[in-house]
C-alpha cells in the first residue's frame, strides 16, 4: 500500500505566515558548539536561571499525595482567584475581586484567548514596534490588522499618550502594551498608563497591558495598572507565574478580566484548553505566601545587582548603551556602531565569543537589524566575562559610520 | 474617576456564538444539591475517578527535587518523544519516528494547533453528529465550515466509508473521527478506518482521528490507525495522558502528524503554548514504563466491569441500550421512550433521583434532545444504585409514544 500523493497536503495560509523564532537558530547553534566542547554564555534565554521554590514543590507534592490530580474549574480553583485577588490588594492596593481572576496555562494562553474574544477579523491592534514576537502573531491568526507604532530611545522604546493619539484610526479595537517590556526591560509610568486606558476607553477600545514581568522591577516598587484602573471596563490584563515567581515550566498565567467579559473567556477555556495544569494551581497557592515573596524577593535583589553589574561592564567597555532598564532582565543593545544585520551579528559573535544573544528581527522590524537583546540570566561573574569576550571581538571591528 | 462607557466594550462575534457545556448547568445544580445535603451519584463528568499513579507522582518530585521545571524544548522532551515512539512500537507494531511525535499541553491544545495549522476560512471539516464539543467550537473559530454527518446505532454511531462518500463534497480539508468515541464508546474497526483514510488521501484531504481513548477498550486489543497507517501523510493523531493515563489534570497530550507538517507545528506552538508542562512530561515518562502500564491494565478491567454491571443493571431495569459501548468510560442511551428533551429530563432526574447525567445536547443536534450519555466513571455498586433510582423515576412516567 502506498501513499495516493507524493505531494505534501495543504497547511493553511496563516500558519505559513507564522515567523520563527530567530533566537531558536542561535539556540541550536549555541548547542552544537557546546557539544563540541565550547564554551558557551546563554544571553538569549528569556527565563530565569532559578527553579522553583521548595514551598511550591512541597504543595505540588501534597496535592499529588492527596489525590488532587484532576481537571480545576476552568476559571481556576477557586481559592487559587481568591489568594490573587488578596494579592492585588496586599500588594497593589487595588481592589479587584476573585470573579475577575481566570487561571490559564501560561500568560501565552491566556493572550490568546483574550484576543479570542475580542477580534473580529479585520479588527485593528496596536502595539509598540518592538514588542514581544507572540503579540503580532496572534493578530495574524485571528485575521486581524496589525499597527505598530515604531518606538525609539525617546520613549524608552515605550508607548506614550502623545505617540497613541498620533497613530490613532478608526477600527483599533485594541491596545496593547507591557510594563516592563520584553525585550526592552522599560516600564511606562503610572500617570501615562492611566491616561492611555482613559483615551482607549473614550474611543471604545480595550488596554490590554501585559504585566508578565510584574515584580522583577528595581529602584522603584512595582506597579499594576490595576492599582488606578481597576474600574474601567476596558483594562485587560494579563500576569504569569513564570518570571518573578520562576515557574517557567509550570505553564501557569492568568487574566484580570472587566466582569462582563468573564462568561466568554469561561466559555472559550472550556473549549480551548479545559483547565489550567491543577499541581501548578496548588503550587502557585504556595508561592503567592509571605514566606515564598520573601525568597522571590531575595532573588529580585540578584536580578537587580546583575543588571546594574552588566550596565557598569557595558558602560566600562565603551558600549555605553543609551539606556538602563527599569526592570525584567533584558537589556536591549543598540548596536548600530558595530552592525546593520543583527542576525549575522549574533551568528558571528556566537562563534567568535561563545556568548549568545537574540537578535533585534525577533521583536519587529522598526531598527530591528540594529538592536540585539541581552538576557542576564546568569551570575554577575559571567555577565562581567560575557562583555570583557564582546569588548575583545568588538574591538577588532572596524566601526559603522553612522549618519 | 468615573468609566468613560456605562455600555460594555464589544465582544467579537465568533467568541459569542460559542457554546456552553450544557453539563455544566447540570453540574453547578448538582453540587448546589449536594451543598444542602443531598447524596449526588455523578454520571455526568468525564474523567476517571482513579487519581494519578503513585510512579508518576515520584517522577515529578524527582523532576522537581533535580531542579527540572524550565521550559522544554516546544516540540516536547526529546525523551518523552523517544519513549512514545517506542510505545508505539510495543503496543502497536505501529513504526512512527520520535520527530513526528509532538507534546501539547492536553489534547484540545493538540486539536487546536492541528485545525490552525490547516484551515484556511471557509475550508470545511467533516465530523459525525453527535461529537465532542470541542470539535464544533475549534472549526467555528477557524471560520471553516462544518459538515455534519447525522449518525445512529445502524452504524454504532461512527463514521463509514459509505457515510463518507454519500456526504462528500469538494473543499472538505479535514475528515475527523474518534475511535473510541466521545460519548458513545463506540470504536471503529480498523478496515473501515484504513478505507476512509485512503478515500480521504484520494480526495487530498486530512483523516484527523482522535485517539484520546486509546487503551480504554473492552473484549478486544487496543488498536492505532498507526499500526496501518502510518505511512499514508494525510493522517493525524491525537492523544492524551489524561484518560487511560489517568492524568487529567496534567494537562498533557500529544499529536502524531507527518513530518512535513512538524516545522509549521512548531512555529505555530512557540507562539500559542511556548511548551507543554515540564513537571508533566517527567510524570509521562514513568507512566510509559512496564510496572505503570500493568497498573492502567488493571484500571482498564475495573472500567470493563463497570460497563458489564451498567449494561447489565440497566438491562434488568427494561432499559435495553440498544448497544453495547466498545470502551472509552461513557454510554450513550437513546431516551426517547421517556423523553423528547434530554435537558429537562436531566434536571428533572437529578432533582427527582440525584443522579446526574449528559444531555445530548452537548454533543450535536441530531436527535440529541433522546440522548443522554452516562459516564461510569465509579464504582459497580454505586452504579447499581443509579440504575435503581433511574428505573424507579421513570417507572412512574407514562411512556412516550413512539412512532
Amino acid at each position: 500500500m502506498k501513499s495516493f500523493s507524493p505531494e505534501p497536503y495543504p497547511i493553511a495560509d496563516t500558519a505559513q505566515q507564522i515567523q520563527p523564532f530567530h533566537v531558536m537558530k542561535i539556540l541550536g547553534e549555541a548547542k552544537t558548539l557546546e557539544a563540541q566542547g565550547h564554551d558557551i554564555i546563554h544571553m538569549e534565554i528569556g527565563e530565569p536561571d532559578f527553579s522553583s521554590l521548595p514551598q511550591v514543590h512541597k504543595a505540588a507534592q501534597d496535592a499529588m499525595e492527596t489525590g488532587q490530580t484532576h481537571y480545576t474549574p476552568t476559571l481556576g480553583l477557586p481559592e487559587l482567584r481568591a489568594a490573587l485577588s488578596n494579592f492585588y490588594r496586599g500588594f497593589y492596593g487595588a481592589e479587584v475581586p476573585a470573579e475577575r481572576m481566570m487561571l490559564t496555562p501560561g500568560s501565552s494562553s491566556g493572550l490568546q484567548l483574550l484576543l479570542t474574544a475580542l477580534l473580529n477579523p479585520k479588527d485593528k491592534v496596536l502595539m509598540t514596534d518592538p514588542t514581544y514576537p507572540c503579540n503580532r502573531e496572534f493578530v495574524r491568526l485571528l485575521k486581524g490588522q496589525l499597527i505598530s507604532v515604531p518606538v525609539t530611545e525617546s520613549t524608552r522604546y515605550q508607548l506614550t499618550l502623545p505617540l497613541l493619539k498620533a497613530h490613532w484610526q478608526d477600527g483599533i479595537k485594541v491596545v496593547m502594551v507591557a510594563s516592563p517590556s520584553n525585550p526592552t526591560g522599560t516600564i511606562i509610568e503610572a500617570d501615562e498608563l492611566v491616561a492611555m486606558a482613559e483615551f482607549a476607553a473614550q474611543k471604545g477600545a480595550y488596554l490590554l497591558v501585559d504585566e508578565i514581568y510584574q515584580g522583577l522591577v528595581y529602584d522603584r516598587p512595582a506597579e499594576s495598572i490595576l492599582s488606578r484602573c481597576a474600574h474601567l471596563d476596558n483594562v485587560l490584563v494579563i500576569n504569569s507565574f513564570s518570571k518573578f515567581f520562576c515557574m517557567t515550566g509550570w505553564r501557569l498565567g492568568w487574566i484580570v478580566a472587566p466582569t462582563f467579559l468573564v462568561p466568554t473567556l469561561e466559555r472559550l477555556g472550556q473549549n480551548l484548553f479545559l483547565s489550567a495544569p491543577t499541581l501548578s494551581q496548588y503550587g502557585a497557592l504556595a508561592v503567592l505566601k509571605p514566606d515564598a515573596l520573601a525568597e522571590l524577593e531575595q532573588r529580585r535583589q540578584t536580578f537587580q545587582k546583575r543588571r546594574d553589574t552588566l550596565m557598569q561592564a557595558m558602560q566600562e567597555a565603551g558600549f555605553a548603551p543609551r539606556l538602563c532598564p527599569d526592570g525584567a532582565f533584558y537589556l536591549y543593545w543598540d548596536i548600530s556602531a558595530f552592525s546593520d544585520n543583527a542576525e549575522a551579528f549574533c551568528l558571528e559573535l556566537l562563534h567568535e565569543t561563545g556568548v549568545a544573544l537574540t537578535p533585534g528581527t525577533d521583536f519587529g522590524h522598526y531598527r530591528a537589524q540594529q538592536h540585539v537583546r541581552l538576557a542576564y540570566t546568569t551570575d554577575e561573574e559571567t555577565l562581567r566575562r560575557a562583555v570583557e569576550k564582546l569588548k575583545r571581538a568588538l574591538r577588532k571591528r572596524a566601526p559603522l559610520s553612522n549618519t
